[in-house]
């Protein structure tokens, strides 16, 4: 028998509720930081890694938050777990994967997050649904001052916030906002988006971010530079870039359906069908799915399911949650079958 | 709209009820006759030739039957009409494309029928459910018989039954068996059985009979030879062989479930989705779909859908029937959308 998720856990991002959520997944702001009095993860010794995650720890517990916070030491969480926080986008995958005490601090609904011993010593990370960049900087912010509160970030007049790797050095600031460009992929415009957004010195990453995979359609444009650029600047541009994206996405969903409802129909509706009839289904093959019958919903081609049901399929038949959810290790054919399960009972329980 | 087929219109062949149901769709026999007093229909004149229509369908009318025949002058038919003979396969498709007085008599559920003027003056046809050959020999000798009370057939001691093309000489006698193999398809073992039935003078052909495809993982065994062999002898041979080919269709069927149960459940259940969900499909596709359905159904897998309904639809999809369905000519992209309708409505009907 499989549990069932508790979709708060999973993370406010997935709600389908915020500005434009037809189309932006999700805007999250994460900064670099790091302690002073302590080397940088790239020179320190194992025995002062472990001191310095309780240092932090102990801080992060003691800054006035006006919400309560769950601490978790990776070290003592089990690979599957720490493979959940990855697939919520709480934590990379390199956290996941490394050694040695670390950890992540995780607010209600996963909005605010801290990861702790990842790249530098401190990833603060708000995640926020649909496109509110500036919410998100507002909420980091004041994450942000209240962290700040209980320590000494390493800082310098002339380089701004110092960090492991000089890529991140300065503001130590990423904007990454996830776009759903079922359309533009469909009608092979993506190439265009990704040429243009290069020249104004935003990157496209995938999924799970920096050096992953699109799948589903979904793209994250982020800002490329931290340096000499400040963070009210690169928002600005997020902010000025990122609705045109949106509209150039839309743009073609519009004449997707004005040259071809029928067939843009029988494609939502075939997707659905398969997730619907499934006995075997891949991740992938999943993801492809869910993002033509998100895109359906948007567009009003089918009302079959509720946008917030299909942001979290898209979640919970990955891999870890999969094996959380049916209490159990499964291989790749046993996550297919069951992944087909998972999502035809969900399906059915909507009617 | 479109209106409701009549089954009972469309054909006792497709109840689904005959022995080897399974994987005999139906079978039939059909007897080549001329008539003494007119020449062959290859060197006839147009004027004997309506002659010939109106002297036979008054002596088809004039039989002693037990059941009542409708008689139509294929002349005085529409395409679109002659196209569902075909369809309902109680017609060839050079009897419903060629010119001048010809015609067709049809007894009750289509399961006996006479072509006038077609490459023969009278094709006799008997199709029935399932496998039957014995029955089936037994209805036609009858009908033989008693249309033989009206007319002299052409016949000689030596050749036996007279034809337009030698080919059809002697017994004029053609048994063909309709076989769903899906599964010997879907093994690639399918070949095997073409070279097999070539050796002992049977042969393959299509959904329509010679000269037309496969279709729907169809295939109709028929004997190559209707001179030098009697009746019985080349109904032995049927009898003989083709339960040989319906027990290796019915291995290949138990292996697929026995090494791979979750696989074929999602080839079947996946097939059902696609005939539910899709907004526009073809006839070749939907046939594909049907096919698949038709083994769960058959092997128990899915418990959606009864045979009959399966068997209805690879017939009324067809592209003459949808158009007398929706009461309109169609387009192929209109015919697409339009039995991709049909068929969701049919299957949601079922609940």
């Amino acid at each position: 028998m499989m549990g069932e998720l508790d979709l708060n856990e999973v993370g406010e991002w997935l709600s389908g509720t915020g500005p434009e959520s037809d189309i932006v997944m999700s805007t999250r702001i994460r900064l670099a930081r790091n302690v002073v009095g302590f080397p940088f993860l790239t020179r320190i010794e194992e025995r002062r890694k472990s001191e310095l995650e309780r240092w932090l720890r102990d801080r992060i517990r003691g800054a006035k938050l006006d919400w309560d916070v769950s601490y978790q030491n990776l070290n003592e969480t089990s690979p599957l777990e720490r493979q959940c926080l990855v697939e919520r986008h709480l934590i990379s995958r390199d956290h996941a994967n490394s050694k040695g005490d670390r950890g992540v601090a995780v607010g209600p609904r996963g909005m605010v997050s801290v990861m702790v011993n990842e790249e530098d010593h401190l990833r603060i990370q708000v995640l926020r649904s649909g496109f509110q960049p500036d919410a998100a900087w507002r909420q980091i912010l004041d994450f942000d001052k209240r962290l700040e509160g209980q320590m000494d970030f390493a800082f310098s007049p002339e380089f701004g916030y110092l960090t492991a790797c000089p890529t991140n050095c300065g503001t130590g600031m990423r904007v990454s906002v996830m776009l759903h460009l079922p359309a533009l992929v469909m009608t092979k415009q993506i190439e265009k988006v990704f040429h243009a957004v290069s020249k104004i010195g935003l990157a496209v990453r995938g999924f799970y971010g920096e050096g992953t995979q699109a799948m589903g359609d979904f793209y994250q444009i982020s800002n490329q530079v931290t340096l000499g650029r400040s963070e009210e600047d690169v928002l600005k541009t997020v902010a000025e870039y990122v609705p045109q994206i949106i509209k150039f996405e839309r743009n073609w969903r519009e004449k997707l359906i004005t040259e071809n409802r029928v067939g843009l129909e029988d494609r939502v509706w075939r997707a659905f069908g398969m997730l619907e009839r499934a006995r075997l289904i891949t991740s992938e093959e999943t993801m492809d799915y869910l993002s033509a019958v998100r895109m359906g919903v948007n567009l009003g081609l089918i009302d079959a399911i509720p946008i917030s049901t299909v942001n979290e399929l898209f979640i919970v038949t990955q891999p870890a949650h999969l094996q959380k959810l049916s209490g159990s290790e499964l291989d790749t054919p046993e996550r297919d079958e069951n992944r087909a399960d998972y999502v035809r009972r969900r399906l059915a329980s909507l009617n």
